[in-house]
């Protein structure tokens, strides 16, 4: 049986970034830059003034105080967006608003509350020093200066910046588009209500949902019934994804048609991974694109999502951080080992002063969804490594990054 | 001056949830559930087998092993799908597989693993219990049962488990429609080269994907000038939306008319807030709409938008909790404090074995976003603290999540 390291790498091993689409730049939001984003001017473009005040020579300001000023006359008045040109001459000052450029000859600015106007003049209070509140140009980056590196993931910061240097669009991988694929013959619409023997096909929605949460796109296919041709059918109208995510019918029982449809039309390899949940993972391509077969209890699916096709989805999105963090929790209660095998337990882990704690989240059994909803981690039992007890330290896989109370 | 907890909770005060809209099930991802949900069958709808294998009654197979096996007839068989209605007798079995109904009569299920076809019977290996390998019905959930309370975010579990009690359309709080503006003679859109004296309009994209990262809707109004009627112009083109956003025009230079026209058209309080970065911080509301105005400076309107307006737009949302999250880091080198106020220093936190640990990203000056770009984290240096020697603890504010390398 593999280890789940031993299935990530194997289902990594040939997957390579999507190709690079221009997109405008909020719609690169929290993707992946493809180029090296390189400023088009000097950052600040000029020198300006960090504050309200007076453009002066420092020299000028030599040995002001409160009680023995300096007077120079005021010459001119610079805003924000003036395109500040007319040079400064020694023993003058300019009155000068926040993000003005500074005029050619100042090499300083004075803060309005260290001044005090007076007719067409102006009194300095205190002695600055040269290039005080003045923002340089270029002093966060040069004309030419590389700014964001290819694999920078694009966070607001970032967009930002893009923005501060004309990035009206943007290189990035395209976000991948995932066919998402049900079988059974159980399984009706959300909006339908079973009849008897039939469930809903909620896995769906929630592979959707995880989908959409590493940033690709779902294509929703629905539920193929368990005969050849709704199968065909089904991989026929995913034409044009990135990856195939279905979810049930790859096990060991009569009814499983999809497996043969898989082999017909692809190399699948049949994987029993060393963890609980889930049952096979079944991975390979379709028609040459990759086909990801998730176990069809709600919980085994939504488990191995999280351990596979997300680091999946996002290498194909460009990424080059793949897992969830993992941290150590102390337990509030025992955690069952799954023999031989790692078990991922489903439970609610806190930050508290002394570091991360975990609660499991109630009854373990793959169909309980309840269990899942509660839960923000997944306790990890190592392989062989049998129960644990309350209040020893046990590793935790953080689904999701909880938000405090205020 | 207000601390920042103040500012906060006067800012929260008046702001409750908005109104709640019915919304296609994907589309509530990461949104707050309205109303309780309660299913409207049981979860799972009816007792099914967990197993490949064979429905029997348990005690059909008392004593049964590989060498003295139980053989009993196969009269029918039952997949997923099926109704399942036909009783089963006493000494009789029925092929059953994964999620097929429980026939009546039925109290266990023996895996396939376990049992060996005879032409027209089965042979059973061992020995099962009452209950075995049979999920009952509303095991998960019972119908006219609560499955998730309101106020609950809707992650990809919570998505699942509403999909299988049928709730292709969720009861959820209205996303905040955030109108941006940016005031300044100065800016020019993202997509112009800036003249003499001008800078790109980066606020406005830095903020729309603010706003986007907490699941609220940006509407850009672009940069107004410095003049009353420009003001009132993008204001008005900002009628239906729950939040106005500004930054810039709320300092105290002569050419801020921003400040004028809010006061015409609502109550504004400006408040100085104890912090660094962070001018000025204007709060109030505009014909009736909360208004609130961040400071121009790209480094001060990120982290202003961090600490006010983030918690602010999730109160609009519905959610519980407000703030980001809050841990002990200790610091890779020395850090500034900022005299009486608190400061706020951009900073990179990562996780190691022993816990949190955190390095400053550089220059801080507030016009510096690369130092924000290299940030996942801010260092709190508490005000009237003194600065903090390396090795030392701190606390930090963590504005992502990181994700681990693989």
């Amino acid at each position: 049986m593999l280890s789940v390291e031993e299935a990530l790498t194997q289902l990594l091993a040939d997957i390579v970034p999507l190709p690079v689409e221009e997109a405008p730049l909020l719609e690169c939001l929290d993707r992946v830059l493809a180029r090296d984003a390189v400023a088009d001017t000097d950052l600040p473009p000029f020198a300006n003034s960090a504050m309200d005040g007076y453009a002066v020579h420092a020299a000028d300001t030599s040995g002001a105080t409160g009680g023995d000023p300096r007077r120079l006359p005021v010459v001119g008045e610079v805003a924000a967006g003036d395109p500040g040109t007319t040079p400064l001459t020694h023993g003058t000052a300019v009155r000068i608003m926040t993000g003005a450029p500074v005029p050619p000859g100042a090499d300083a600015v004075i803060p309005v509350e260290q001044t005090h106007a007076r007719e067409g003049a102006v009194d300095l209070l205190a002695a600055v020093e040269t290039g005080a509140s003045i923002r340089p140009a270029g002093d966060d980056a040069r004309a030419g200066q590389r700014v964001l590196a290819a694999g920078a993931v694009l966070r607001p910061g970032e967009i930002g910046l893009l923005a501060s240097i004309g990035a009206a669009r943007v290189p990035v991988h395209r976000r991948p588009r995932v066919a998402i694929l049900s079988t059974g013959n159980e399984l009706v619409p959300v909006e339908q209500v079973p009849g008897p023997g039939q469930i809903r096909n909620s896995n769906a929605s929630m592979l959707a949902a995880q989908v959409l949460r590493c940033g690709a796109l779902p294509v929703e296919l629905g539920a193929a019934r368990d005969s050849r041709e709704s199968v065909h059918a089904a991989l026929d109208a995913g034409r044009g994804c990135d990856l195939y995510l279905s979810s049930g019918g790859v096990s060991v029982g009569d009814y499983d048609v999809v497996k043969a449809v898989l082999e017909e039309r692809g190399g699948i390899a049949f994987w029993r991974v060393n963890m609980r949940p889930g049952k096979p993972v079944a991975f390979g391509r379709i028609d040459g694109i990759p086909f990801l077969g998730l176990p069809g209890n709600p919980v085994s699916s939504f488990v191995t999502f999280e351990l596979f096709a997300r680091p999946l989805l996002r290498k194909l999105a460009g990424h080059r951080s793949l897992a969830r963090q993992v941290v150590p929790v102390k337990l509030d209660e025992p955690v069952r080992g799954a023999g031989p095998r790692r078990n991922y337990v489903r439970a609610l882990a806190r930050w508290e002063a002394d570091g991360w704690h975990a609660a499991t989240t109630g009854a373990q059994e793959s169909h309980l969804l309840r269990s899942t909803v509660a839960a923000n981690a997944l306790i990890v039992a190592p392989e062989g490594g049998g129960d644990m007890a309350a209040g020893a330290q046990a590793m935790a896989l953080l689904l999701d990054w909880p938000e405090s109370d205020t």
